[in-house]
């Protein structure tokens, strides 16, 4: 069962209305809304407005944004207006960038009447190949999961939201709990909530529930006594960069769960696409953290009692704080990591062997961060 | 200086007045409120209410409430009747008890004409000696952070609150940087945001900006980066229950900074009174974690851009969630105990130390949880 169903996708092509449709991701938890994308503007807007978060995803959603544009303008001069356009959504989404190649390159040099319909199915394929990468993920990871749960309910705890609706479908770090509750394995996952922006809360509880996988919510401040209390059979989260040594940079937190993990003998796996790791970073000290506005951390969404959504300033005045995106795990806190071409160990002979195979494939994705979330 | 000012108390007395007032920690950080306690019944309402919080305050509002009873009615009846009804306002406060217990037996066998000098004078005699503990705690804890600091900034990081809020004055883990403020030493506190509840963001920030003392906001997620970028001097926090053998029961999250903390050598201090630790508790593994309601995880309260004040639920339809409120942090990870009886090793040795330096002090308050939030 390599697609569980097209409901359990973040990104549908509507074939009766001949278009792409996204949720709308902005609305999660409250309020399910299906998107038509019809127009390059309303592509731009899906990927700048955070319609659409997750690297894999936003790849692709360009990807069928550029075939959108040529659509309604094949020339060269619209090729190269829409590819600046999208590109400047999300600048820092290194695949992004990648998947505007993959359709920019393959039209490039054909007449403008051929151009539509090859860098539509070019945007297909793409699709395709996330949800490949990621199902093959979760293959790798299922084993895993098999080998933890000794016949009770495999208890899993995740972070931040790298699931389904960060890809296309599946997930990374989800992939294995999608694959083990396909094939009727108990399994349970704790969410941690992932302040300050609430992906853990306002994501994946929502996708799993969505799926049918039962989860509970948990303060990421819960997850320490959560292990130690022999409820968490492995920890797996996914990854925005992979250092070539094996360290991890990804959500802030991650740290803490991987700390907490080691010191209570659980397995810490990070899933995550082989074409995401970055061969060119020695380390995790190489890569620099993201500091996001702090009134992510100071303000709080929802809906009030009457169901209107509003946002509340939480933080008393003129309190100064600091707010890093990300941490960074290192090699030897993670158990192995989850790819697509199989697991493999975080350590330069790891990453190493995993290389070796990579190398072996045709059309490698970017040494890129995968996860912008 | 033992007093740096009754600005910074949680409660003090008006002479002119006649009464005790309050701050309303339920106000708190949007609105500071003093309220006047002029009647049994806003004693009860107060605490009750959560407009005082912490077992150290609790216990003295609750012993001038007794007094503010008598000097309504001076009857037997009427002291009984207080009694019940000041100790049924937050049943698991065992310092509570302790404090009505200590103004009741000192009254009991007077005539009634002389039971409301002596319960005022008892009150305030309370509120005199938890002054004097958290400042000698903080005394004991400066000789620490001065250790730490070389000359430069000292950067503590705290959860939860622990400061004057928690107490009449001081505080028990702020007390120490209170102390190294009032001396002129440069510091400058992390304060953790200390979710479900925001005691840090809402709390802990609000009182150290009132005395002046440098702080910055981070969520929990933060602290592993922070401590593993070498940001974090030293941490110390509260405890809520205090076993024999030195395992520490305190606001949920406390674990996990520890965790941190010992991977990169950096001191993890808990400041208690000496009175709070639970002899009859052998380890941590006795101590039950109470569970909460949910909702303090789903929803959130703050301002809108109006300025009203809201809750908003943040978590979808259908969400389970798990909210306990405490951790056990492991007496291994506990770098000292600082208390007012000195600064001791968290072991069953260490404490034994103390607990003969306490069986030679007088009126030593009771083995109970001292830091209900």
């Amino acid at each position: 069962m390599n697609n569980p169903s097209e409901e359990l996708s973040s990104l549908r092509w509507n074939s009766t209305r001949g278009l792409v449709e996204i949720i709308d991701q902005t609305a999660l938890p409250h309020d399910v809304r299906w998107v038509a994308l019809d127009s390059l503007d309303a592509y731009c807007h899906a990927i700048n407005a955070m319609q659409v978060r997750g690297a894999p995803l936003i790849g692709v959603t360009a990807a069928f944004g550029l075939a959108q544009a040529l659509a309604e303008d094949a020339s060269d001069f619209a090729l190269r207006s829409a590819y600046a356009a999208l590109l400047a959504t999300r600048p820092t989404a290194v695949n992004l960038r990648w998947a505007l190649d993959q359709v920019s390159d393959a039209v490039r040099d054909l007449a403008g009447s051929e151009r539509v319909a090859l860098a539509h199915s070019k945007a297909l394929a793409l699709r395709e190949a996330d949800i490949k990468s990621c199902a093959s993920i979760g293959d790798h990871g299922l084993g895993l999961l098999r080998d933890r749960g000794k016949g009770d309910v495999i208890n899993v705890l995740t972070h931040c939201n790298a699931g389904w609706l960060a890809t296309v479908q599946w997930g990374t770090a989800l992939a294995p709990v999608y694959k083990a509750h396909a094939q009727g394995l108990p399994v349970h996952v704790w969410v941690s909530e992932t302040r300050p922006r609430n992906q853990g809360m306002f994501l994946t509880a929502w996708e799993l529930q969505r799926a049918g996988v039962p989860c509970t919510l948990v303060a990421d401040n819960s997850c320490g006594q959560l292990i130690s209390d022999g409820k968490v059979d492995c920890v797996i989260v996914g990854s925005d960069r992979t250092a070539a040594n094996g360290d991890v940079c990804n959500k802030v937190g991650t740290y803490l769960k991987a700390l907490a993990a080691q010191a209570h003998d659980v397995p810490f796996y990070v899933a995550l696409p082989a074409s995401t790791i970055d061969w060119k970073c020695a380390s995790g000290a190489d890569i620099p953290i993201e500091q996001r506005d702090t009134n992510e951390l100071l303000h709080a969404e929802g809906l009030d009692n009457q169901g209107v959504a509003r946002s509340v300033r939480m933080a008393g005045p003129a309190v100064v704080a600091h707010n890093p995106a990300f941490d960074v795990t290192p090699a030897q806190l993670v158990t192995a990591l989850i790819t697509d071409q199989g697991t493999f160990e975080a350590s330069t002979a790891g990453l190493a062997d995993l290389q070796q195979r990579m190398s072996k494939e045709a059309g490698a994705a970017p040494a890129s961060q995968a996860g912008v979330a």
